[in-house]
């Protein structure tokens, strides 16, 4: 038996991310779920954050609702699934803090990781696998979309984002694993199994 | 005119917060306002916190939550208020937040003090009213309430707490004003006022 994993998915809005999360959780016999509201409290919490309607939120009680969230998530759900052996799959992690509020929103980038490693109890995912797809095809798909809170933010705040997960995927290649998110989705599918597969492997022998 | 001031309220659950934030807030023409829960978005967390049902909440996510809260309501309604000129009067601060989740649920104290004072841009009060009040006539009020998910919490819980709040006064005379919360309503919210008062005309000379 292999070591139980956690894997998280990072990505822009619209990448993918949720269609994959499901697909290689199926694949692998995982749990899958997402951050934030992987948790009945967490999807309160969620709902307060996405509402469009919430405009007046401060982006410190943003950052601080989001770490609230993720410490839930990963004490209510992550934790005891990786206890019993089962891998988990989850849609974004406590990396999204760090591109969205710190990068993004241009928070003190030193005091998210601090509090966000913390939240998490210092479990950060063991692979993350980010969905790469160029900013004006997101954009374009955006348009279709109702938009959330997020998902309204103009071009320059994604661009930051896009390049705060370059960033922090150059710092732990050995972590971090870029997939180009344009192929078909059965395609970009076998692609990520196997790659994640091979990882995988390589990481528990 | 006197420079205007942010003075928080603190003690434990039915020393008679509410009450005397609300008579010091009329005599003073003060803003009264309260934390968790002063501003919309901060109600809505406030009810996810104090639900009895939500036994699940983990500790950390607690925290992170009231940090949220307090970065919502310094930025929504406290900054801006001082800003006009008007003093601010609050039912709790960042104080309970080291009391409760620091001393109470016994979370690293040095991290609480650092996203706390994040969250609130370094805002601390400048005045705090500690009412003071034994905790077995507490622990009998309490009995006559239908009791939220921290009155639920045991006697040594609100001993911890207690300690925390006289360590925190001992440690900052001059920002702690601890008035005996044991006279009757009339007299305690008459003691207040001047002892308030006297203060602030110190403080602002």
């Amino acid at each position: 038996m292999t070591t139980a994993r956690y894997i998280a998915f990072e990505g822009l809005e619209g990448c993918g991310k949720s269609t994959h999360v499901t697909r290689l959780a199926t694949a692998l016999g995982a749990v899958a779920t997402r951050e934030p509201g992987g948790t009945t409290i967490g999807a309160s919490l969620r709902a307060t954050m996405i509402d469009a309607a919430n405009t007046m939120l401060s982006p410190r009680a943003e950052a601080l609702l989001m770490a609230a969230d993720r410490a839930q998530h990963l004490d209510e759900l992550v934790t005891p699934a990786l206890q019993r052996g089962q891998h988990v799959i989850s849609d974004r992690s406590a990396y999204s803090s760090l591109a969205y509020q710190g990068y993004g929103r241009q928070l003190d980038l030193a005091m998210l990781k601090q509090f966000n490693s913390w939240a998490i109890g210092n479990r950060w995912p063991d692979l993350v696998v980010y969905i790469d797809v160029p900013l004006d095809i997101l954009l374009e798909r955006l348009k279709k979309r109702e938009l959330d809170r997020f998902e309204r933010e103009d071009r320059s705040f994604f661009e930051r984002i896009a390049h705060g997960f370059n960033e922090m995927a150059k710092g732990e290649p050995d972590r971090w694993l870029i997939v180009d998110g344009t192929p078909p989705k059965d395609e970009l599918a076998a692609t990520i199994l196997r790659e994640v597969t091979s990882r995988l492997n390589f990481a528990t022998q």
